[in-house]
């Protein structure tokens, strides 16, 4: 645990810079907090002119304190904020929460860059600028301008939003949904949210990492430490939509990458993603109070049909289908059920069922070996009383023994039911008004087992690679001026990543173009080669299916003619001469830089598919072979190359191990390429590998 | 307006048959509801030995009731049923609601149609068995055994599940979402969902029609009932998975339509479909208590851009992406938000904003000619009040003296948020906990608009067909006992009903098939045909691209050969010479008769499409010629037949009046046709028509 960040976050002490008198002011709000909170650390308002504040003796400056200071929070002005930073520094002060605004986010990078430089001179870290502040349950602490502590709990949430933090530390109380840790992040001007993660993870009191965010400094970071992160992160990303975007960034200043980069990054990582407010909410509840879900065996114990069925559908809809319970546990739960009741699953003990009822079937099937997860629903009826039912639940898991596996609760119906649902919620069971929000939750706490299984897999580096040839041709055609490579040279680097290309030959001359079809064999391929000429069958610069030396001549005239003809001053490095791949399925593999994750694969079966239907997926680079292989079955084409309509198997394998090193080339050139891709890939039957047919490469700016 | 229906909805007067002087009992509850409830009409309490219950005096039988009776509720026994409503009827009662449970429910059907046919013989209508009652907040009436009545309000629910009716009824206080009625209708046995419509469609006091269904009797009532009203219908759908549907059928015993049939047949006639119990709520309160939404222009208004990009995703994702506001209404906004503020859309008004700034806003941008709907986002800060915000937005609207178009409100925050949510609920502004669910209540009374303008639309009748001949086929085939058509004889049905299908004659010899090809004009395709062979390609039996009078007499052979070794004793008619079409866009028509609503159309591309990627889509049978287009763009191929990949667009009338005429086939002829399909059906270049190639019916068993 960085003791740095551990002073900023548990202060033993705190000064707050810009304390005021005046209770509209900030200054005076967090000392008001901290003391209304029962922060038991020592607490130091800096104020040129007041002697104390709510009994708090005030120092001029925080260089006359005669303490060690851990904390700093700063709420002076802006242009202020370089000076008490300095002076932080010299006092010893450990870390900052600096609440003023006016810095990135309305332009003034300068002003951040200075602060930030200054407290790294110091060896100070800083949360903020722009922020809220932090607060704490546990350390009974609330060191900022929002008015109370959140609800208790086992959640930590970090927030970009500040005003949202504010909202959601109220909004906690009426949806009962407890946080540890409330942390404000404003500007990540230096802790950005890979740095709280890190943290959060080894911070006793977090369960649950829950994560509100416009636009990520570093994706790269944030990934690494998620993934070495061992609790659910759960994260909403605003600004998913164009529009939504644009409005995220004017708002932080910060660049939001594209939403399905973020999806994409967010799966690879292990971060489950809310859909909306109170969805993270919902997920929150679940994630911070029940272990994972360790298999698909769901069951469902309900006293409503109505709910029952919600529940299934519910369950189809978010990926864990409801299969019927075995024979040997229906039988048991049939003992404790009407004869008009249902024990295959949902297990519907009926309307009349009352507490007896709830309490004997769940003793029974919650530790049942064949159970891995657990929804128990609630209808509101005229004869049952919540409450009653309520602690018929509890008790019969607690007297289970089993709290490996997780049990999520649903109630339906009024004020009974509200009370109820908040003192299950007290004990740790997270209740929800609706079915399919149980349902949602255990769907959540199965995915999170199953991505954290993956999300620690090491990115993949493979070692039949030769970076400094790549790197070698890319030099050469940046010294020519060149902003993209001709496809000859493209089809170098691909070679030198480990990338199996059809054989490609520069022929400068038709003499030369000659020799060359013949030593590759016929039927061959012609192909201009320009760095002015990127589409060359717009351009009429590609001739296919050639079958000999008469072919060769008449294509070579063909093709520098339509060249000239399409662009009469471009240059021209002369005429690919190249093996003709046998056809098979057309995929096609590329990448771009996104702004906040950096390159990023994108695989899709080729023509239609691609171009009307959009069935493409991306992956963040680099990626490992078993995610190369996900890839190819999160298409909607997937069955394609499974082998469809009869047809043989594609070779999977051969294709992941292309799209792996792929991903590792244009994450390890991400300084040289800018976009890139293989368009088409021919992938043959299974066992006859994969051949990368054309190939293009744009440089990055320099 | 129905007066018998009116007379169980709106009695004047009830008797309450088994009611009782025990208060566990339902025939008590009901009494003592009635009397709670400030019920104003008269009560008769039928029982054997009580002189009176909760003070209405009570009558052994309902025949020695001295006064006029409109409605009985019915409690006794289900097996005392028959005899206590004989005796209804001969006293004359209108109509009855039955309680009682234990009729086709638990299979006991005979006992059910025993009742209806008595009721029937009266003239009386039943609403039920195996109900929970009705309730009504505007006749003072709670003729049921859910504990009160709902929250007053200006929606009716119908719900098919009694458990979940009275956990919504309590739910209704919680959730601040207020109904004017809740009727139970149990197992339908007489009024069904479509009657219920009708009434409500012409009662004052309902606003929106609120459906929860597990089931429906018959579909096609339940459809033209939809589509003649004129109120807003949101449907939960309970059992769409398949797991879901298994459970609902045995809970309800009424067959579940399938899911996607559902969706159709919901848009078709204007229902909004309610993704699960929350969602049913929320849209509930916008579609009860705000108008239509008329053009597509969303202005959203928010003191926090957190939640305006979480707003403006949600526009998106809803499909009601926003759009900035034009410069002249920015201009005026602009007066009323500090500097740092935004006035394109969100409005951001910034969290500094007290009342002022939200009422001068709305009280401008509201009633402005640009804005078609308006949602307006609070987040709660340390400030500001929420309930002098509430009040702001309230009086802004009012005073603008505009209420033709929508306006939905969001509040994040705590308690005092709840309050001031209260609050504008009760002054009818539909207020959420969050700013998606705001915007998702914006786009469904947008959608509502759109789907209202075509839902009334008549269903499709062209005059270009000959039912009679394609009866005539049919018969011809029944008499040979079979349960298939041959292609030949699918062909001419499909041509009966004016579908272009490639000319098909009918050869019963070799010399037969060698004139014909001649007579056809060559290249022809052959085919075998059998009603025992309907893969034929599977089983060798189709030759294409016939060029000449010896391929006639080879492919003769050949089909024979293969055709007896699939099947040896395959009954043979002959084998079908066809004009070869030229080969376009393949697309796939077809139908099968779903259990609930009828004959159903499928469409969509061919090959891949359908058997990769289920690219296709389901509308229930009739469709017009501009549902025929809409199906045409629904299919995530569509830009195939618009024109991809610079193709020239297809002929998308031709198609589009084939998939009517198609509809209207088995339609019309759905006592005859089981399932059918025309696949493929090719497309040609727009304006050069659409050829059905192959056809295939399979006959209704009888």
């Amino acid at each position: 645990m960085d003791p740095i960040i551990n002073a900023v976050l548990k202060p033993k002490s705190i000064a707050v810079i810009g304390a005021s008198t005046k209770p509209e002011k900030i200054g005076y709000k967090v000392v008001e907090n901290l003391k209304k909170s029962g922060y038991q650390g020592a607490v130091y308002p800096i104020n040129l002119e007041a002697d104390e504040i709510m009994g708090y003796k005030c120092y001029p400056n925080i260089k006359d304190v005669p303490y060690v200071i851990d904390a700093a929070v700063v709420t002076v002005p802006a242009k202020i904020v370089p000076k008490v930073v300095q002076e932080a520094g010299e006092k010893g002060v450990k870390g900052l929460s600096i609440i003023t605004s006016g810095f990135s986010e309305v332009g003034d990078h300068a002003l951040e860059d200075e602060v930030v430089r200054i407290a790294h001179e110091f060896g100070m870290r800083i949360i903020g600028p722009n922020i809220i502040g932090v607060l704490s349950n546990s350390d009974q602490m609330n060191a900022s301008f929002a008015n109370f502590l959140p609800l208790n709990g086992k959640a930590a949430l970090v927030s970009q939003s500040g005003a949202l933090l504010i909202a959601m530390d109220a909004a906690t109380y009426t949806r009962r949904v407890g946080f540890d840790k409330m942390i404000s992040i404003g500007n990540q001007a230096d802790l950005e949210v890979a740095d709280l993660i890190a943290y959060l993870n080894e911070d006793e009191n977090t369960t649950c990492i829950t994560l509100y965010i416009e636009g990520l400094k570093n994706g790269a970071r944030f990934m690494e430490e998620a993934r070495k992160c061992t609790k659910p992160i759960i994260a909403l990303k605003a600004g998913t939509s164009a529009h939504g975007a644009a409005a995220a960034a004017s708002h932080t200043g910060s660049l939001a990458g594209s939403a399905k980069v973020y999806e994409a990054a967010f799966e690879q990582c292990g971060v489950s993603q809310a859909q909306d407010l109170n969805d993270m909410f919902d997920t929150t509840l679940a994630l911070s109070l029940q272990p994972m879900m360790k298999g698909d065996n769901l069951l469902i114990i309900t006293n409503g049909g109505g709910v029952g069925v919600l529940a299934t559908d519910a369950a189809e809809k978010y990926g864990l289908p409801l299969k019927f319970a075995p024979e040997e546990l229906q039988a048991e739960l049939r003992k404790h059920m009407p004869s008009f009741g249902s024990a295959k699953n949902p297990v519907d003990i009926t309307g009349g069922a009352g507490l007896e009822g709830y309490y004997e079937c769940i003793k029974y099937a919650y530790p049942h070996t064949w159970v891995d997860g657990m929804a128990v629903l609630y209808c509101e009826t005229a004869v049952t009383d919540p409450q009653e039912i309520a602690e018929a639940i509890y008790n019969a898991i607690q007297e289970s023994g089993d709290f490996s596996k997780p049990v999520t609760v649903s109630f339906v119906g009024g004020d009974r039911c509200e009370a109820a649902m908040r003192w299950l919620i007290e004990h740790d069971i997270p209740t929800y008004n609706a079915p399919d929000l149980a349902i949602k939750a255990l769907t959540t706490l199965r995915k999170q087992e199953q991505m954290l299984q993956t999300a620690h897999n090491r990115p993949y580096k493979p070692t039949d690679v030769d970076p400094a040839k790549a790197r070698e041709i890319i030099a050469a055609a940046r010294a020519k001026g060149r902003d993209a490579l001709t496809e000859v040279d493209a089809k170098n680097v691909f070679r030198a990543y480990g990338l199996p290309v059809t054989a490609t030959e520069l022929a400068t001359s038709e003499e030369e173009a000659v020799r060359m079809a013949a030593e590759l064999g016929f039927p061959v391929v012609m192909k201009i080669v320009s760095p002015d000429i990127l589409h060359k069958s717009d351009a009429g610069a590609v001739k296919v299916n050639i079958k000999d030396e008469q072919g060769v001549r008449d294509a070579w005239k063909v093709i520098m003619e339509n060249s000239l003809k399409y662009k009469a001053d471009a240059e021209i490095d002369g005429i690919a001469v190249q093996e003709m791949a046998p056809w098979a399925t057309e995929v096609i593999v590329g990448s771009v830089n996104d702004a906040t994750f950096g390159p990023t694969l994108m695989f899709g079966l080729g023509g239609i598919f691609v171009e009307v239907m959009k069935d493409v997926t991306f992956k963040v680079a680099p990626i490992d072979i078993a995610t190369a292989m996900d890839m190819q079955s999160e298409i909607k084409s997937a069955k394609i190359l499974q082998g469809a309509r009869g047809e043989l198997p594609r070779d999977q394998k051969a294709l992941a191990n292309v799209l792996a090193h792929y991903s590792y080339m244009v994450y390890d050139l991400n300084d040289e390429i800018a976009e890139s891709d293989a368009n088409p890939v021919i992938v043959y039957e299974d066992g006859k590998g994969v051949m990368v047919v054309d190939a293009r490469i744009i440089l990055t700016k320099k």
